[in-house]
């Protein structure tokens, strides 16, 4: 899969809205790359792919989380976290992506999780701080971005933990294990 | 162990400041007792002994965390949350209790956890609301706990999770886990 297949791909099953943020988070998941010594290919496919199954509907989502065995635990919480592990599967087994760092980076990209590899911090920050993406902190978020992208993504996670505890939200496990590793690891 | 020799064996070992705690602690546990239909007699001995290992120096409870076989992960968080455990332990084994409700409304009664029993959220908040406590926020948990315990042991996960966050502090899985299993059940 290249740039140029991953952009017809979305651009097929994306609004058009949800379509040109993709492209927003692919253009800062390169900066971020260049940055911090990803892989900017990488990067780039997997910021262009990160929303691919976004504008499923519900019904469609979950049953492909029964259907590849993904954790039936992500029933459990919020439709927002379906999107990125049914990405990740439909990309492995249906267009056969095989870097892991690639299908990780898709896949924890709304929750994140403890011990993230590189691209997926990258794709995480990238997908939060893009220029059109407007929420309280973020230009914190931004400017941390600039110097040390782990901070940037635990300041990310921290606001993010604390609007969902603001509207009585649950928050999935891997959210926190993410801001306890960073935490730990600062 | 009943009352008279709780309140003994705590004053032994606490500052009178923690003492003095324990027993408005005691005091608040068996109004909610009361109030909710929790063990009377068990809400005030889990009370009472809850802060057990409070006063200890940080290397006694480290040894006893290992001592007494209870989660190494302990050792990872801050040294405020390793008293509780340390203290249910102490009470099972030196002091002879059995009752499974009050050793595990002392050993979560700082991190909270799933799925806790009545005395165990009886604990928590009864810890949380103690009136000479004052934490932002805590007008609103004594409201709300004339009415619903349970969403009261929220409000009072809620506040102190966003205060650990703000504080850039790690959170200890079984506090977050709390958080979730009450928000499901609302």
């Amino acid at each position: 899969m290249n740039e140029e297949r991953a952009k017809q791909l979305i651009k097929g099953v994306l609004t058009q809205k949800r379509f040109e943020h993709s492209l927003r988070v692919a253009d800062v998941a390169k900066e971020l790359a260049l940055r911090y010594g990803a892989s900017v290919d990488n990067a780039v496919l997997a910021a262009l792919l990160h929303d691919y199954a976004k504008c499923q509907p519900r019904d469609q989502l979950k049953n492909q989380i029964i259907k590849y065995g993904l954790p039936q635990q992500l029933l459990q919480f919020h439709h927002e976290l379906w999107h990125g592990p049914v990405a990740a599967k439909v990309m492995e087994i249906d267009f056969g992506i095989s870097d892991k760092h690639v299908l990780d980076a898709i896949y924890y990209h709304t929750t994140a999780r403890a011990s993230m590899s590189l691209l997926e911090v990258v794709i995480f920050v990238a997908d939060y701080i893009e220029p059109q993406r407007n929420v309280p902190g973020i230009e914190e978020v931004r400017e941390l971005a600039t110097s040390n992208i782990y901070i940037a993504a635990r300041k990310a996670m921290q606001n993010t933990i604390i609007y969902l505890i603001q509207k009585d939200a649950t928050i999935h496990p891997d959210s926190f294990l993410a801001y306890n590793d960073w935490t730990n690891k600062m």
